[in-house]
C-alpha cells in the first residue's frame, strides 16, 4: 500500500486540564519514548513534540542527546534511532510550517480527542492519508484545547473501546490510532 | 458482538533482557495505569501483574490504595477505577488458575511477543475470543522466557508497522492488540 508521508504531533499547548481550564502541561519522558517507538514502527516521518516552554525544549533535547550520542546510544541504539524522529518546536504553527516544507503546502493537520462527537470516520481518514500527507495531531492533559478545532481541519472520531470509560492514555491512543490508518491489512 | 469475558497478564518473570538472559524486571507506575486504563477501555475483565518479588507486590498494592483510597481517588477517580482491575500475582500459573476460577476451565491463555513468526492470526485469535475466555499474555523486558512458549499455548502472530522497526513499548503493544482483538468493527 503506497501512502503520502505522516507526521504526528504532541500538543502541550494549548490544551485543557480535568477542569477544562486552557494550560501548559509538562513534558515527559515516557511520551517521548513511547510515541517516538510506536511512529517509527508506523512508519512516521516526523514527530513534534510542541512545547512553548524553554526549559521544557531543553529538557527534550537532553534526553534525545543521551538516547542519539551519549551513554544510551550503546545501550540501546533502537532507542536512539526512533527518537531521531522529534522535532522540538513553540507551537503547531511552527510544526505545520516545518512540515509543509518538507512535503508540501498540501499536507493537513488531522485533529484527535476523546470527546469529539462529530469527526470523520477512520475509514475516511485512511483515504485521506492516501492522497495527502497529514499531521496527526493528539493533546496531552484532557486534550487539545477548543481554539484548535475552530481551524476547520478535519476531527478524527474517537476510538470507542467496550464501554463508557473512555480515558485512554495518549501513548495508547496514538498507537491504537496509527495501527487502524496505517497498520498492515491482513489481520 | 458478544464475547467471551477477557483478561490481560504482565509478566514481570519469566522474561529475557536485551542479551536473552532469563531475568525478572521491576514493576512500573507506567505500565500499571495505562495497561489499566486500555484494559478498562475495552472491555477486559482482569489485569495481572506478574511478579514473583514481594517489594514488588508491596509496591504495587501502595499505588492501586493512593488511587483507589487514597488522595489519587479524589483528584482522578478514572484512574483508581482502571486500577480496580489489577491482581497481583506471584507468576502465570496463578493467574490461570485464579482466572479459570472466576470464568471456567476452558479459558485459554495466548501468548504475544515481537519475535514469533509461527503464531496465530489476528482473524484466528478473534475467533478463538468468541469460544472460549482468553488470557492475553504480554511480556516486559525483551519478551517472555523461551519456557513459555514450550506450554503448547496458542501465540498470536507479531505486530508489524511499516518496516523492519519493531520495537512497541509493551502498552503499545497491548494496546493494539486489544484494539484489534476487541475493537468496534466499524472503522
Amino acid at each position: 500500500m503506497s501512502r503520502q508521508p505522516l507526521a504526528v504531533a504532541l500538543v502541550h499547548h494549548p490544551v485543557i486540564d480535568r477542569r477544562g481550564d486552557r494550560v501548559t502541561t509538562a513534558v515527559t519522558n515516557l511520551d517521548l519514548h513511547d510515541i517516538a517507538r510506536t511512529a517509527r514502527t508506523y512508519g512516521v516521518s516526523r514527530y513534534y513534540v510542541v512545547t512553548p516552554v524553554e526549559e521544557q525544549q531543553l529538557l527534550i533535547a537532553r534526553i534525545i542527546d543521551h538516547w542519539r550520542e551519549g551513554f544510551g546510544a550503546g545501550y540501546n541504539p533502537d532507542r536512539g534511532n526512533a527518537l531521531s524522529l522529534v522535532t522540538t518546536v513553540a507551537n503547531l504553527e511552527e510544526a505545520l510550517a516545518d512540515w509543509r516544507a518538507l512535503v508540501g503546502a498540501a499536507a493537513l493537520p488531522v485533529l484527535t480527542g476523546a470527546s469529539r462527537s462529530d469527526g470523520i470516520s477512520f475509514a475516511a481518514c485512511r483515504a485521506l492519508a492516501q492522497e495527502q500527507p497529514l499531521l496527526l495531531v493528539f493533546g496531552t492533559g484532557w486534550g487539545l484545547a477548543p481554539e484548535l478545532f475552530e481551524r476547520h481541519w478535519p476531527v478524527l472520531v474517537p476510538i470507542r473501546g467496550a464501554g463508557d470509560y473512555n480515558h485512554l492514555p495518549v501513548r495508547a491512543a496514538a498507537a491504537i490510532i496509527l495501527d487502524r490508518l496505517v497498520g498492515e491489512a491482513g489481520r
